[in-house]
């Protein structure tokens, strides 16, 4: 019987599967991870099974797809063009947003399909809500950089919920497109502009549904803080900003939200391990919102959780780490590559004259390296790394003098730098670059239709599936 | 109505599938490549994308589940402990082989359960059969360098088709549980033995159903040769050994098929990149063997394809090949590194007195990288790179000098190694290691049931899943 039962059901999928039509979805979530691929995905779930004894949900939804990520025009995306492949289903040039290769011919996204079907849309970042990733869900426009005007695009497009980072160059006076500042013309719009970094997370909070139309951000052009930098102002977290989306775009036609962890990207730019932990586990305790509501929406809600490409070449369980797992380390570090370049910097500043032996507790404080401690600390330093760092400080002493003399102003961070390679090497963890790789992403899937994700896709697959899921 | 139709499928489905068991399959196929986990898999992906307008089949199988391969003991696995994990279902210690981590149970393979079920059952490799991983299948031993035990464990398991590589150490005459030459024990037991390198390929292609166990490898203690040495030897490719084997173990009760691609670990601890793309290529053909005969029988066959850990922490498109792919450049490879380095180390024996410009002429010649060429030449050297290599050049004539005057042999290669290093560099590559490393691998099925690798799962679920189906 449970054969024949099965034979029926699989007959059944087949006959209905190959008219490779998917049907629609009332609630769909689309997840982005800016540079998160499958070695910064793992580097959350080898942590929190330490940590937490149990590993991330976006590495457990049911279905799983290895998905390519080159663009028209580079073996390597940049955030542009794989912005634009995810959002609208096309591949063009790195650069661009929704918009062709030749640059001539306007590009629609899912969530310009799922507005013009008559669901509500919202869109969330960690950054800014012009940068390329959010842009390319509303976004036409040759060049990224073109942040003024996609500025404008935004506005244009009456999403419905705009919410986390501000608007890069949202007062661009010297723009010859300049047509007042982007947040005084989203009000002029009709939207209920919130900044929330100048007292406005009580008028968030108090966000309620029949609204109309919103944009709440940090303000400004900035991007939401570094998880790990703990900066105790009143930004919402982005799972914070997703639940308020959901309260807010829930309605009898469905909705579409896309949400961003934009800046994984950032970290993995940075080679900063520590950092992106705090920046993956904020991510997925985003998608575990909409997965708390795809329970409670169990038969009409999907979410898909992707990257737009990897950052970093990061490589788990580095040779140096004897086969071990070490990324527990990264626990004792206190701040951001970003922050703790700033303290290096005032340092010098406070104490020209410093020697080697002075520094020492500023790293100790931050990463919890230590100089001198039992030979069993797994913190305790080498000698090989003590004199690591010690050129690094001889190095970045040398460039202090050179740049006063010339009156220059000192490039890069050689001691901070140093600092970030020890500790990636105390956690096994190496870095193959600083830039995008080609490595392909993972997208996994769970809810209505979470199987067409699965096997090998590419990016551009994600929307035009995502489309007929939104019809 | 369509709608009614996938309701009533997908009903039907979860009805089934909640009892999470899954029914025999008649014919099941595992590959398995050593050290073949995502990139490896995309460089190959990508190359024949170039240079065959066409991926690699092994990526475009319809399942994918991201598969973690953590040992009991370590972070990063050995292949014994990711061979024990994927054949028998439980996790072990680095180099325990078919034995539980205390190394007081033998633990049992789905090769095991299928032959035990009447199935017949086959075991080929690239590599000598009682490597770690293909010993994992039929081998219950405290550690993978028991190669003559593991032998014997070979002959004792009566699995019906052996075939590929050799037997390491099957002549272990000072092993005090030696009692004869592993291939003479294998014929003694029944075994038709064929050694295809001392003139056994008549042999080898007569084998027709009906012969009853069979042994059929390239002799000695060898591996095959990788495939980019083209060595004009009589050796069956990788492919040809599975269509052998599916010819002889067909039969009514079905069969269970491993066949690993060995060498493609070997490839990443060198950071051979050239080489890898031929045994990674090679594994293909073999996969699109069985594939053929999937065709044939859609209803009652299934293949899987996985990795036992990535080694080498490859990264493709690395940021200085200005996010271009240069992956192509890797044809003008003319040999192993292996046969690189025998060339170099022959080169220095001839030529004491050499010069860096000497040599020059069989760096061009294996690599096709050039000292003097049109500038927009892409194999042209750098500056950069030729000072390297010149660098390189020296410091093995220093090596060999001291070698001479201590009267030791010289340890590795600083010439052929410098020379490896240029030519992933020009393709775009990079490594982080000469090791192991923990990036997940990609398993990927074709074929019924398929849909059982899906999401995320371990290495250790392949065997539990697999062993419902050799029922």
């Amino acid at each position: 019987m449970r054969k024949i039962l099965m034979l029926t059901a699989l007959l059944l999928m087949a006959v209905v599967m190959s008219a490779a039509e998917l049907k629609p979805v009332k609630y769909v979530f689309l997840f982005i991870g800016d540079g998160m691929s499958i070695p910064q995905r793992m580097l959350i779930d080898n942590y929190r099974k330490i940590t937490h004894g149990e590993p991330a949900y976006i590495n457990r939804m049911p279905y799983a797809a290895i998905t390519t990520t080159s663009s028209a025009s580079a073996f390597i995306t940049d955030s542009a063009a794989s912005g634009t492949a995810i959002a609208c289903g096309e591949k063009t040039k790195n650069g661009r947003i929704g918009m062709n290769t030749a640059g001539d011919k306007d590009l629609f996204s899912v969530a310009t399909h799922a507005k013009q079907n008559g669901r509500k849309v919202g869109i969330v970042s960690s950054v800014t809500l012009n940068h390329a990733t959010p842009a390319s869900f509303y976004g036409h426009r040759q060049n990224r950089g073109q942040y003024y005007e996609i500025g404008l695009d935004l506005v244009a497009s009456e999403f419905d919920y705009f919410a986390g980072g501000g608007i890069s160059k949202h007062n661009d006076t010297g723009n010859e497109a300049f047509r007042g500042d982007i947040y005084d013309l989203a009000a002029q719009g009709g939207y209920h502009v919130i900044e929330i970094s100048s007292g406005g997370r009580a008028a968030f909070d108090a966000l309620a549904p029949g609204e109309g139309k919103v944009l709440a951000s940090i303000g400004g052009d900035m991007a939401l803080p570094y998880v790990i930098d703990n900066l105790k102002c009143e930004v919402p977290s982005l799972a914070e900003f997703v639940a308020k989306g959901i309260e807010l775009l829930d309605n009898p036609k469905g909705f579409f939200m896309m949400v961003e962890g934009g800046m994984i990207d950032w970290c993995g730019h940075a080679n900063d391990a520590g950092t992106m932990l705090g920046e993956v586990a904020a991510f997925d305790d985003a998608v575990k919102v909409a997965k708390a509501f795809a329970d409670k929406h169990p038969e009409e809600t999907l979410i898909v959780v992707t990257g737009d490409h990897e950052t970093g070449g990061l490589t788990l369980g580095f040779a140096n780490s004897g086969y071990q797992s070490k990324i527990d380390l990264l626990k004792e570090q206190r701040c951001s590559s970003v922050i703790f370049a700033r303290k290096v910097t005032e340092f010098f500043k406070t104490k020209p004259q410093a020697s080697f032996e002075d520094i020492q507790p500023l790293v100790t404080e931050n990463f919890g390296l230590k100089f001198t401690a039992g030979k069993d600390d797994p913190m305790l330093l080498t000698k090989g790394e003590k004199e690591k760092l010690q050129a690094a400080f001889d190095k970045h002493v040398a460039a202090l003098k050179e740049a006063a003399e010339k009156k220059t102003r000192m490039r890069g961070n050689p001691f901070a730098s140093a600092v970030m390679q020890v500790m990636n090497s105390k956690a096994g963890l190496g870095w193959a670059s600083g830039d995008h790789t080609a490595l392909p992403v993972n997208t996994t899937a769970d809810g209505v239709q979470a199987e067409a994700f699965s096997g090998m896709i590419d990016n551009t697959d994600i929307a035009k599936k995502l489309k007929q899921m939104v019809r």
